[in-house]
C-alpha cells in the first residue's frame, strides 16, 4: 500500500447518497462542528476574508476607537480639550472630542484641539501608543493580504479521455495566467470514488499515476497525462461506470514562484461529468511570422472531438 | 542502524527514578544551567511571551522611555518647552515635559507644548528618530506574533490499542481545529523507554512505523496507526510492560498551511498511562440528511471498549 | 521516460523558422495573449517593476491622491480650513487645501492649517486612516523590493567542450558575485534541439547530465561539467550539428542564501554559437604570498583554446 | 563518486604554504577581487553589519538628510518658514530650518514652526513623503535584523577520536544554546586535505560518513559519530598525517527553527590541532532529585582523556 495517500478515517460506510465532496476549487464540502472559539485564529480570518469585508472592517474599527475615545474625552468634563470648549453644547464637544481622537490615533495631532488636563493628557498619551500599535496591526494585515503569495494556475474545464500510445490516457492541461515564471512545477492527481454492496458504500482514495508529475518551468501549457494502464483504477471503465462511482478526481499542484520567492499551491477537482471521453486538446499556442511563440492563455481549456481532430 | 533516528547523546545511564521527560504538549523536561547572557535572543524572547506580558513590556517600556525624556526635558531647565512654563511648580513641569515627550515619541506632536531651546530642540528631534524605530520595532513584534504560524492539531486525549488486520495495533487521532486548509501533513511517532539492569537503566529511542505517514489533505480526521507487527518494538507487550519501561510516544506533526503559506508543526506526548487497551475510536462524521458530511471537530478523541464497539 | 523532466505541451510541430525562444537571462520568450485583467496581481507587478517606474508609481500617486483631497476640501466651500481663508483667491485657497491634504495624510499635522468645519474634519479623519494604510502599502512595497532574495551568479560568457577523463565534456561556470554565502547549491541543465523531418520540426528537450549537481557551498568558482558520454544526446555531435538542431542549453541555479535564509533561483541559457570547442577554463583564483586564497570573480569566463592552455 | 560534494574548481595545483581556509566559525578564508559596484546588494550589507555600525548609519543618514532640507529651507531666504523668522542670524535660521526639517521628516509636526510660502511648503510635502519611505526601511531594515532567523549551536571546542565499537571514531559535540526548540536537525561533515607531490599539491574534499547525520529534536546535547572504518578517509592517520595533510573538517548544521518557523543554518570548523586523540565527552547532563534531567549548555565541549574515562 502506497504510504503516501488519503485517508480522511477508517470507519466510512455510508447509506445515504452523497454529494459532491469536492468542490470544482478543490475544497472540501465539509461542514465543521464543535469547534471551538479559542480554536479561531484572528490572523487567519482577517487574511482570509474577502476585500469588502476586511475594509469595512478596519473603517468601522477606526470608527468604533474613535467613538470610545471621543466618549471618554467627553466624559472627563469641560476644561480638558483646549480648543474645545468654544464650542457650545453636548453634541458639539463631543464631535469635537471625536476629531481629537482621530488626530491622536493616526498621529495627525494639528494641535487646533489639544489636551491640556492632566486626564486628557493621560488618555492621549495611552491612546497614541494604542493608535501606533493599532495602525501597525492594520497595515501589516493589509499588506500580508497584498503580498500573500499565490498562483493562479488556469485549468481547463474539462478532463479528457484521449489516445495514449497504444490506449487511451486521462488528460487535463494547466496554464500559468500570471506573467511571472513559476518553476519546478509539482502535480498530484486522486481519484475519489463510492464503492461497495448497497448500504456498505465506503469512499476510497487512488493516486492517479501521471506520465511526468513535475517540470521545471511552466511557460506554455502543460498537458498533465494519466496513461490508463494496467496499473490504473480506470483500466477497463466506462462514463456509466465513473457516474456510479460518483467519480471525483482532486488536483493538487505544487510550484515555486520566483517573484514571491515562496511555494504556491493551486487546487482544482473534476467530477465525472466534467470528464469528455475520446476528445483531444487543442494547441494553445502559435508562431508569429517572425517566429516568436504565442501563447493563447485563455485556449488551455480548448478540445476537439477524435474524429475531428484526428483529421486535421 | 536507521539514520534517523534520536539520540540526546551516548552515556546515558541513570540511577535514578526518572520523571516524564516529555511533557503533554510535546515539550521537553529539561532544565537547562550555564547558558549565558548573550545566548538569549531578544526576538525569541519577545515572541514567545504570553500576551499580558508583552503587551505590559510594550506599556512599561513606553512609560519608562518618556519619564527617562521627561527628566531630560525638565533637566534642561525653564525656557526650552514652550507652553509647558506657564505651568507653575516642578512637578507641574514634569507632567508636562512627560506629556510632550509622549508626543514626541508617537510623532503626535500638537504643538501645544513644543521645543524652544536649542537643547530641547536637539533632544526633540532623537527622541522623534528614536520613536519612530521604537514603534516599528514593538510594531513589528506585535504583528509577527499575531501572524505567527501555528498549526491547531486536535489530538485524541488517549492512544488505542485497536484490532489491524490479523493483529493489533497502536493507534491515534488528529483533526485540523481550525477552518483553514493543511496539505502534505506528514507525521513522525517516536518511543521512548527505560530499559537495562538495575543501576544501568539507559532511554532507549525507537520510531515507530506508521502504515501510512503522509496524507495530501486533513480535510475529517486522520487516524494513524502503528502496526505491532514481528518490526515493533511493541510485539507481545502488555501494560504492566509499558508502565515498567515509561514508556512515552512522541509525535510530531509536519504539515504545509495554504493560508500562511508556510509549514507548520505541532507536537504531543502519550505517556503508559495515557493509553487504552482493547478500543477503537468512533466515527467523528455523520452525513446531513442532504448528504453533506458533517465534522465532529470536538469528537477526535471519542473511542468505544471493544466489546461495544465490536456490537455496534 | 524520466519523470522529472520538461514538456511545455504535447503538440510541438513547426513548420516555421524559429527564434531563440530562451533569452540570455533563461526568461522564455514567449508573447502572452488572451489574458484578463483580473489575473494581473498589482503586487507582482509593483514588485518587479523597475526602480523609476515604482518612485514615479509612489510619487504620482501621492501627489494625485493630495490633488483630489485638496479638490474635496476646496470644494467643501470656505470656513471649513483654519488658517486657509486669509489666502485670497481660488487658488491660494486650493493650494493651502493641498498642503493641508498632504499634512493630513502623511500625519505631519503642523496645524497651521487645521479642520475647523465639520465636513473638513470628517474628511481629514478619513484621510488620515487612508494616509496610514496608504503609506503602509508603499513603505511594505519598497521594503519587499530591497529585501527581496536574489542571488547574483556570475555565469561564464561561454560554454566549453572541454576533455574529460578519456572523453570530452560540455562546461560552463559559476561563481557567486556577491559577498554573502550561499549553500547547497543545485543545478539543472537542459538542453533544447528542434529535431525532425522538414514540415515535421519537434522540440525536443533532454536534461544533462552532471558528474555532479550539488555542492554544499560556493567559496570560489563552480565548474559544472556535462561528460559527453554513451548516455549524453551530445555524443559525436559537432559545431555545425548544434546550429542545424538550434540548440540551446537552459541553466537552472538554486541555492540556500543565508542572510535571506531563503532559497534563492537564477538562471541562464547558452546557444549553439556561444559554445566554444576545445577550450579550457584559466584558473579564476590564485594565492598570495601569505597563502591566502584570492579570488578573482571577474574572471569566471576565462578560457584558453586548448592547445595554449596544454601548453601552460 | 558521490554527486553531493564540494569541488571549488577543477585546477587546484598549489606550491605555496598554504593558510587555514576555513576559519572556525565555517566561513572561508577566501579574498575577493574583481566585484563590481553593482554586485554589492545594499540590503545584504546593512543586515549583515555589526549593530554599533548599523545604528550609526541609520542617525547618520538622518542627520545628513536634516541637514540637506535645512540648507534648501534656507537657501528660500526669508518668509518661508513661520516662527523661524523671530530668530535673528544665518545661524539661528539655518538651525530653525533643520528643526522643521526633522519635525517634517518624522512626521511629529508641532507647527510652532510651520512652512508658510509656496516653495516651503512644496519642499515640505515632499520631505514627509520621503520621510515615511525612508523611515519604513530603517524600520524595515532594524526589525529584519533583530527578527533575522539564527541558530546558537554550541559546538565542542575540540574534535575526539574515541573508542567507537570495535574500532575508532571521529566525534564532536553540538547543544543548542538557545532554549527554544530546534526540529529535524541534520548535519554534513566535509573533510579537506592538500595531497600530491611537491609542487603539484591539490585540495580534496571528502564526506565524513555518520553514524546518523538527522535527529528529529535536540532538546540535549547531540554526539556527531563519524566511524572510522575501511571506508573512511582516515583510517590508519595518525595525528603527524592530519598535519602533514593540513586536514580541516567543516561541518554544517541544519535545522527547522519553531519560533522562526524556518529552517536555520550553522557553520563550524575544526583543523588537525583542534583534534584530541583518544579522548570521550563527559556527560552534560544529570539528574536532580527529584528526576528531572539537568542539562549543563556550557559543558558541551568537556572531554576526559580515554585513560581517566576509562577509569571512571
Amino acid at each position: 500500500m502506497d504510504t503516501t495517500s488519503f485517508d480522511p478515517g477508517l470507519t466510512q460506510q455510508y447509506t445515504a447518497r452523497l454529494r459532491r465532496i469536492i468542490n470544482r476549487d478543490g475544497s472540501f464540502n465539509v461542514r465543521r462542528r464543535g469547534t471551538r472559539l479559542r480554536d479561531i485564529h484572528p490572523y487567519l480570518h482577517l487574511i482570509n476574508m474577502s476585500w469588502p469585508y476586511f475594509l469595512a472592517t478596519v473603517v468601522l474599527g477606526y470608527i468604533a476607537t474613535n467613538l470610545i475615545f471621543a466618549a471618554v474625552y467627553s466624559g472627563l468634563g469641560p476644561g480638558q480639550l483646549l480648543g474645545a470648549d468654544a464650542v457650545s453644547g453636548v453634541a458639539g464637544r463631543f464631535l469635537d472630542a471625536f476629531y481629537f481622537s482621530a488626530q491622536t490615533l493616526t498621529t495627525v495631532g494639528y494641535g487646533t484641539i489639544a489636551p491640556t488636563g492632566t486626564a486628557a493628557n493621560m488618555v492621549a498619551t495611552f491612546e497614541a501608543l494604542l493608535g501606533w500599535l493599532g495602525f501597525a496591526l492594520a497595515a501589516g494585515l493589509l499588506f500580508g493580504r497584498v503580498s500573500r503569495p499565490s498562483a493562479r494556475i488556469g485549468f481547463s474545464r474539462r478532463m479528457l479521455v484521449a489516445p495514449y500510445q497504444s490506449g487511451s490516457s486521462l488528460q487535463f492541461r494547466i496554464v500559468n495566467q500570471r506573467a511571472n515564471s513559476l518553476m519546478e512545477v509539482e502535480a498530484m492527481v486522486m481519484l475519489m470514488t463510492v464503492q461497495g454492496p448497497a448500504g456498505q458504500l465506503k469512499r476510497t482514495y487512488d493516486l492517479l499515476k501521471l506520465e511526468r508529475n513535475k517540470i521545471f518551468f511552466l511557460p506554455l501549457t502543460w498537458t498533465l497525462v494519466h496513461p490508463i494502464d494496467a496499473e490504473s483504477p480506470l483500466l477497463g471503465r466506462t462514463p456509466e461506470d465513473l457516474e456510479r462511482l460518483q467519480a471525483e478526481v482532486l488536483i493538487l499542484i505544487k510550484a515555486y514562484d520566483d517573484t514571491f520567492s515562496q511555494t504556491v499551491h493551486a487546487r482544482q477537482s473534476y467530477r465525472y461529468d466534467e470528464i469528455v471521453w475520446s476528445a483531444r486538446f487543442a494547441p494553445s499556442f502559435e508562431f508569429s511570422p517572425e517566429g516568436d511563440m504565442v501563447l493563447h492563455v485563455d485556449r488551455v481549456g480548448e478540445y476537439a472531438p477524435l474524429e475531428i481532430a484526428e483529421r486535421q
